[in-house]
This record gives C-alpha cells, sequence and structure tokens, in this order.
C-alpha cells in the first residue's frame, strides 16, 4: 500500500485523487489546501485541512499540485518531511525541490478540466527521480493509475509541455477562431466536428508533415488572398499570414 | 436511381466514387480525368475516359472534382450536357457554373488523403443548387451517401472553407510543430496523442471560449518567456507571440 498525500485542490489535484480513490492499492493520507470550499468539494472532511501546520507525517508520497509559483511555498512546509516530495508541474524543474531528502516530479500529461472525467489509465505520467529508488517509488505510484508511465528527465519534461502548449492551447486558440468565424456566418461549429476529429485521427497512421493539405501547402495564392479578405479581424488576419508563410517555408515553397 | 458521372481523379473524387459505389441507388455513368494512371486505380476500365470530347449524356449530375482552378475549363467542356452540373469545391462561388442550364454545389466538409478510409456517412455535406428542385435533386444525392446533408449558400461556404483552414490545415501545422519539438528531445510524439484527442473530446461538452487553459489564458508571464526562450526557430517563436497575445486579447488580458 502507498500512503500519499496531495497538497492542492485545483483540477490536476481532483482527477489525481480520483485517479487515486480508483485503485486499491493507494490509500489517500490527506488532502491540503488553502482553499475551504475546494476541500468540501473532495467530500472527505476528516481527510482535508487548509492548516499546512497540521500536514501528517505519515505519508511515502507528497504530491504538490498547486500553480508554479507557489510550488516553493508548498515545499517549505514539507521540509520536516521524511516522505517523498514530488511536484507534478511540466514546467518546473525537479530541483526546485532539492531541499528534501527524496524528491521527484509526478508530471501527468493531460489538460484537466473541472467537469470532464478523464480515464487516467491512459494519461501519460512523467516522472524523475531525485535517485533511482525514488524514481522506482513514483513509477510504481504511476503504474497503479495508468497504462502509460515514463522516465522523463526535466528538461524533456520541459520541452514536453511547450509541445502540449502548441497542441492543446493553440490548437484550440484555432477552433475558437474557426467557431467565431461559423458564428459570424449563422453556421453550427458541429459541423466541422467531423474534419476535426479525422485531423487527429491521421496522426495514427501518418506524420503531421505528411497529413498536411490546404491552400497555403498548395501554393494556392488566390484562396490564400481570398481568405485573408474574408477575415474581419486584424489579428485573426496576422494569424493566418503567419500560419500561411511557416506552412510554405516547411515546405519549401515561397508566399 | 441517380447517374452520376465524376469529373476529376483526386482525393475527393475518389473518396466520393467509393461512397457511391457502396449504395445501390446511385449508378455511376462515367470517371473523367486527364490522368491516366488516376484513372486506372478507379479499376473501371469501360466507364473511364481521359477524353472530355467522349463524356457522355446519360449523366443527371456532373460532379467536377478538380483543383479551383480548373473548375471554369471543365464546366466549358459540359456545356452541351443537360444534367446537373455541380462543382465541390468550398471555395468556389457557385455563379462559376452559372452558364449552365442547371447547376449547382456538392461540397463535402473532409479531409480527404489517399490512403485513408472515410466513413462518409458521417462527413457533412454542404449543397446549393440554382433552382429548388436543382437543391433537391442534390440534397437526394447527398443523402445517398451521408447522414449529414445541409444547405449551405456561396458566402456561408467560403466561411466554412476558411473556419476548415485553421481547425484542420493550421492545426496540423501546431501538431507538425508540436512533432518537431519532440524530436529534438528524443521524446516520441505517441506521448501527446493523449492530450490531443481530449483537446477534441472537450468540444463536445464545452466551447473552445470556455475550454481554454495554459499560460497565455493564466497570464502566467514567467512560463511564456520561458517558452520563448527554448523555441529555437525564430519562426516558432513569432507563432508562439502572436498565438499568445491572441488568447491574451481574447480573455482581456494583456501581455
Amino acid at each position: 500500500m502507498l500512503k500519499v498525500s496531495v497538497i492542492g485542490t485545483g483540477n490536476v489535484a481532483k482527477h489525481l485523487y480520483n485517479a487515486f480513490l480508483n485503485v486499491e492499492t493507494v490509500e489517500i493520507v490527506q488532502v491540503v489546501g488553502r482553499n475551504k470550499k475546494a476541500l468540501s468539494s473532495f467530500g472527505i472532511e476528516e481527510k482535508t485541512t487548509s492548516d499546512f501546520s497540521e500536514i501528517k507525517d505519515a505519508a511515502d508520497i507528497y504530491l504538490i499540485a498547486v500553480s508554479d509559483s507557489a510550488i516553493p511555498a508548498v515545499s517549505q512546509k514539507l521540509e520536516s518531511k521524511s516522505g517523498l516530495v514530488a511536484h507534478t508541474s511540466g514546467a518546473s524543474s525537479i530541483e526546485m525541490l532539492s531541499k528534501h531528502k527524496a524528491y521527484g516530479v509526478f508530471y501527468p500529461l493531460q489538460t484537466f478540466s473541472k467537469d470532464q472525467e478523464i480515464d487516467f489509465r491512459k494519461v501519460p505520467v512523467c516522472i524523475e527521480g531525485s535517485t533511482k529508488s525514488n524514481m522506482t517509488k513514483l513509477k510504481r505510484l504511476g503504474s497503479e493509475i495508468s497504462e502509460s508511465v515514463h522516465k522523463v528527465d526535466s528538461e524533456q519534461r520541459q520541452a514536453l509541455h511547450l509541445s502540449a502548449v502548441f497542441v492543446n492551447n493553440f490548437t484550440n486558440h484555432l477552433f475558437y477562431i474557426g467557431n467565431k468565424i461559423c458564428e459570424e456566418n449563422q453556421l453550427p461549429f458541429d459541423l466541422l466536428q467531423p474534419l476535426i476529429e479525422e485531423t487527429v485521427q491521421k496522426l495514427k497512421n501518418t506524420t503531421p508533415f505528411d497529413a498536411q493539405t490546404g491552400p497555403a501547402r498548395r501554393g494556392d495564392q488566390e484562396t490564400l488572398n481570398s481568405h485573408i479578405e474574408q477575415l474581419g479581424n486584424l489579428q485573426d488576419k496576422e494569424i493566418y499570414n503567419l500560419l500561411s508563410q511557416s506552412i510554405q517555408s516547411t515546405y519549401g515553397k515561397k508566399l
């Protein structure tokens, strides 16, 4: 049995908690966070505290699932603990926790939302440990909740996080712009759902390099001009131009 | 029985042909195209011709599935036909075919690749007809192969096509950049597949506006700076900056 305490009450903390709850080999010792309302949503009053001086010593692993900027302060509150202390951040180095005897990183590579259920078994968990035995401990914890556990060092993890911004945050923003264009033309965005799904499906059989289609890839200047003209918003025009140029330079074509 | 001839041998022509082949209520009269090698890949030698003067009069509907710039030339070759002439382009107006007695548009909103099978029943088919009866005829043809047939005028269709560039072409290019970052750091791009799938799944329960997460949305300047620094390529830096700015202006935050 692995005894785990979760520090934090946001989306990552909540989804991790739910994943641990689903397996019998992990025992939740405590959920700790300043936000009392969020704490109460865990529905385990006796195991929560908003007072960091009440953090119990009993945990094998303390998982810090708070915003990056709050990690140092939480780390300080855990200095007396003998358990392994790990943060769950993609962007922060393992060295942020180097004051602890045993430390590491436990980074679930997924976008977590409040009301969206996630099959945690499919979530890649990227782990890093300050020693081999800490690595082994985190790997064990990861394997309890996910089929996809990976040893990833800090530099690689930061690259993954950067890549995730491109494929998730920026992609979602393109969906937002696509949605806006539909709304402006009294079209349901649903019409584009099969196309969006196919865009992702293709990745299973081909690389994004080979999958590229469209006017920029073809060098169809007439369509490019007409699209720029159609866009009402200056920033959207800039995005259209920059991404089209980037596609064309990827395939060795000049605008 | 609807008698259909397909003009063109590219991906759209091929996928439409396969969809028609799957239903008993559509008869393929001919497949016409200049590219003899592509024609032979249809495997129906007796029904193909590369000689546009041999186009048969028997079709109820002629579907022009060629590149936008080739539509006028193909249209001219079909001027003597009494059947309905429709193009399959997202970007071209219906008026491109106005010399015909009966004309329209039959636009399947999907990305078609050579070796990727598509469930055509889920592909939205956007139709437009020069008259009510032409609309009805195209609607009938669409309904034979798809569960999702929509009346969409030329202006709306051009907006859909523009939106499709954002959600497909540009999104795929972001996948390309994400893939590149992974390769540069000896990481398998597969690690990001669950995240990418979840990004799309979220659209079913929430709008892209509400789904947005990440450093730009949070106004996390430290992570934004560190990401810019990590990027090796100047154009990728520009894309990162522009999309982050666009996200921030969407949510009323200033960089």
